[in-house]
């Protein structure tokens, strides 16, 4: 593999902003930080057959390998920047690279945030992405920070993306615009990096909604050391959930995952300020409260962190 | 895979740096980068049975991995701070993580780089560790500042660990020392960290070498616009490389790859001024000339950058 002129040919972009000292084509590169600000970083990888269908079109995987980055970024706060790209695939396809980095430019030119270096290898296909952004001194969203009394809340929609992946694995049964509207948020999620701006002046904890809600609320409760509670009727669904059966709709909310939605908590004394500025869709899914480690519904039932099926009393 | 008790046991570090604001548990990991410094960042993939032989020693895994990043940071004259970990294995395996993380554990701590966060999926063994350090405001070494007339220099001794592989893969035949210390050499690569804090302030280009000198070489002159020439009774080899047939002894070094040493151009006027600070092997092996994209023997014969097999009249 030509390993050099593959990532100048698809990955060597041009017009780097001024913070780039030094991109791609060096040992490294060199970005210039902001003052007053901290470096925000996290990696994921993308691997074909585990996290993503083999036969995901290849625009889809540039543009959703980037995505859940850029996910984790708003979940704290943060502004992008800059990201490397670590891929590895079984041989050159000129057809692939052209529309996965296709999609990758894409989102990224969405975000404002630059391409500076990678690593190209022959292997089973495996993306590995690492987005840097940065954050004002001191106010990153941790998960740490929510207290009894705070409303839970949620962006968008939940469940779509696990609907969308039922579609495609299980044969499983929608009208034809549903699922084509499930599998675009399976295919194409929407970081939440606008909204994020806002909350991140009002919020106490933030995190994003990877792993299905049930999950990731115990991650905000157990670093927060409270509880919560969630009422199944508040929860978010879109009108193409909302034409599945609603016990269905509900598991799939509560336990399917890549929906990269932000699941955040707000003082319910700046609730209203909070409201007035986000012209977003948010939703108020439940409140926090001293229960520490537990998450109950509106009927007191304990739902496990690991998700609906071990809830109890169902 | 639990992927969160695994990232837990083997790779949340105790004692985070200062630096560390937030390290492993959120959605990423936030860094306080000094004052006046620039962010260095370099990210690498090393997959079973592509970048080293499947039965490895999982330490040497470790250490090797972290330490060809590291040797990225050190061409670049920065100072190591923090890396990510991506690591994607068929299987739990005990025994394996802990040989793994401990030859990581080791690098990382010899030269202060404090691992803040990573991913874990399943999937064949591939490893990417992206480094990141960080280096005084415009200090930067680039590979394109070299001039006619600089002098052309290595850290350590080449071919090493070509020599070293050969042994593991081609039953290469050699007196038992000289392949402990040569597969010792692929193994466990030195980033020249050390080296690099002083050629960085004389130096008018560097970058290691991973590839062969040959092949290295040529992106130096390409990106500084010169020519070079090198005279191979110059070449530092070990008494491991000089105990072969000597032919075969220069092929290894020029064209073997996986050297993690340094090539830097060093002003004439400036050559006794860093001879006298450098208290570690450097060897001139040549001298850059404006004879522009070419690389020369002592004989005028022509190198291409592609390697010694291409090298004319040879």
């Amino acid at each position: 593999m030509h390993e050099f002129s593959l990532i100048e040919k698809y990955f060597t972009w041009a017009n780097p902003p001024s913070d780039v000292a030094v991109a791609v084509g060096d040992d490294a590169a060199v970005l210039n930080i902001p003052k007053h600000t901290q470096l925000v970083t996290s990696v994921d990888t993308f691997i074909a057959g585990v996290h993503f269908p083999e036969n995901t079109p290849p625009e889809a995987i540039g543009h959703k390998a980037l995505a859940v980055n850029l996910s984790d970024l708003a979940a704290m706060g943060a502004t992008p920047k800059w990201f490397t790209l670590a891929l590895t695939m079984p041989e050159i396809d000129d057809a692939w690279l052209g529309d996965f980095s296709l999609g990758l430019k894409k989102i990224a030119d969405q975000f404002d945030c630059f391409l500076i270096g990678g690593d190209t290898t022959r292997g089973n296909l495996s993306i590995t992405i690492q987005v840097m952004g940065v954050i004002e001194q001191g106010k990153a969203l941790l998960r740490s920070g929510a207290k009894a009394g705070d409303r839970l809340y949620l962006t968008g929609t939940i469940g779509d993306a696990a609907v969308g992946l039922a579609t495609l694995l299980d044969n499983f049964s929608l009208a034809a615009e549903d699922k084509h509207y499930c599998q675009k948020r399976l295919n194409y999620p929407s970081p939440r990096l606008a909204q994020s701006q806002i909350i991140k002046r009002y919020a106490t904890a933030c995190m994003d909604v990877s792993d299905g809600l049930s999950q990731d609320l115990s991650h905000i409760i157990n670093a927060s050391n409270v509880g919560a509670s969630i009422d199944f009727s508040k929860l978010p669904l879109s009108p193409s959930l909302q034409s599945l059966n609603h016990q269905d709709a509900v598991n799939y909310a509560l336990t399917g995952g890549d929906d990269y939605e932000l699941l955040f908590t707000i003082p319910a004394d700046k609730e209203d300020a909070f409201l007035k500025e986000m012209k977003q869709k948010v939703t108020c899914v439940g409140i926090i409260n001293d229960d520490f480690g537990n998450i109950r519904d509106q009927d007191q039932n304990q739902l496990s962190g690991t998700g609906y099926n071990h809830f109890n009393g169902k």
